[in-house]
């Protein structure tokens, strides 16, 4: 399945994109896609309910705008220099173990949504990134029962001020929290929808300039290790989101960096998870 | 006004203690103390009803649990290094603007619940901190606004894992996440319940030995700079919670370090926000 929401900014509807291309309206089931509707065995229901009811269901109408495919979690953690040459680029060395950080949800904001440079910014970078939407709850889960408590996978763009997070003192929290910095979509795929998690091609263009041309075959630590390592430190919740990283190629990257301005336009992308495209506008 | 939530984890009510030491239910206001009471002017619909209902409302039952005093926010924004004595047990640099780290969510529990060690655990701190309650959406705030964005304060002790935090790679999250490690209450108090933020005495003993004692004045940054300082770099939700900083005498500061145990009783307490106790427990 690819769960979709849709409709305006804070009053979004779920549906779901059908394996025809058709796209829609699941509001019926009741709920929307939060904590309870994964902690309760909403993506079971869900499917059962398609089955019967998909050819009946209310269409999605055209050209509405998609909201990111889930409420928001309780928390998105991050995976920091999760790929060589990203850390070989950020010149930092190969981490032993997962760096893990945390970006504020009050940063999420649909796929194709407006992002928003922060005032006072002039280091704004984009990072394509593969993100897990956790099933189950988990807490010191094993490495063998890890992919049991994940719900999906998302495509994720992890905006990042680099000037906030390595230049402001402390903690990279900073640079990652900025509002419109998560945009989240255009759908969660569940798992039987790719053929490998391990081995998908991802790509980011600003302006239509190819930067980012990765794969997660490059992940230093996979699905598996990820969900079971951060399980080890805190509980994941149903709905929790888990991005894992990005390959080379960020603003920061290049000789010289050329950070995001105001009125360039960013599109990414990750075999099976589709793709999203951000307008860049300056904070006014 | 003092808010409190009682009854079994997860299924809390709403409440107030009263001015003289009587504590009632407030469920009948409707809601919970989430961010929709605080976006929705809650706080006033509360002392307006509390005004005309207090007499009638029901009591509180004697010996129940108290809950946090406040829904699961969006985030709980932690500062770190902020006293001057805590940086230098820490054998880190004071801070030339604030160091902020964020706590995950699913840490919070009631003011003396029981604090678990996690799992592979050695290094297991604590820190009596002002924690302050966000009551209204908080972006690009001034200093001299801030304070009409908050709802109240909390007391709050950040619990920590040395070795997760400073020897596992990366940033300190992993250190500050785990179940149980944000205990919060007895109770939010609005902030005219408080003569002076800014000069509160605050304590904590273990065993019933002290070892914190501090007063909110030595804060390196105030209230009202870190609410508008936070406010730079990411959105702040009515119902989030930011940590002010610990004062000296943490278990990492005492040499040699002594950190907790099972069996282990932490107190603490801050003028004006009242006392909590967490019973520590290791993992099993």
């Amino acid at each position: 399945m690819k769960l979709i929401r849709f409709g305006p900014a804070g009053a979004e509807r779920p549906g779901l994109q059908l394996a025809d291309g058709r796209r829609i309206d699941t509001s019926a089931i009741g709920g929307d896609y939060d904590e309870a509707f994964f902690a309760g065995d909403g993506m079971a229901r869900l499917a059962a309910w398609t089955t019967t009811h998909a050819d009946s269901a209310p269409n999605v109408p055209d050209n509405v705008r998609l909201g990111p495919p889930l409420c928001r979690p309780s928390k998105i953690v991050c995976v920091g220099l999760n790929y060589r040459d990203h850390a070989a680029e950020s010149g930092m060395a190969l981490p032993t173990e997962p760096v893990i950080f945390f970006k504020a949800t009050s940063a999420i904001i649909g796929p194709n949504d407006d992002v928003i440079i922060p005032r006072g910014s002039e280091k704004t970078d984009w990072e394509v990134e593969l993100a897990i939407v956790i099933g189950a709850k988990a807490s010191y889960v094993d490495e063998a029962d890890a992919l049991r408590h994940v719900a999906g996978y998302v495509l994720h763009n992890d905006y990042s001020e680099r000037a906030f997070q390595l230049e402001r003192g402390g903690q990279w929290v900073k640079g990652k929290s900025c509002d419109t910095f998560a945009p989240l979509g255009p759908f969660i795929a569940t798992p039987d929808e790719l053929p490998d998690v391990g081995a998908l091609a991802m790509w980011l263009t600003v302006n239509g300039e190819r930067k980012q041309d990765g794969n997660t075959r490059e992940l230093v630590f996979g699905v598996p290790t990820l969900v079971s390592y951060i399980s080890q430190f805190m509980t994941l919740l149903p709905g929790d989101v888990i991005s894992t990283g990005t390959p080379a190629g960020v603003a920061m990257g290049h000789k010289p960096p050329r950070f995001l301005h105001d009125g360039d336009v960013v599109a990414l992308g990750i075999a099976g998870l589709g793709e999203s495209r951000q307008h860049v506008r300056a904070y006014r």
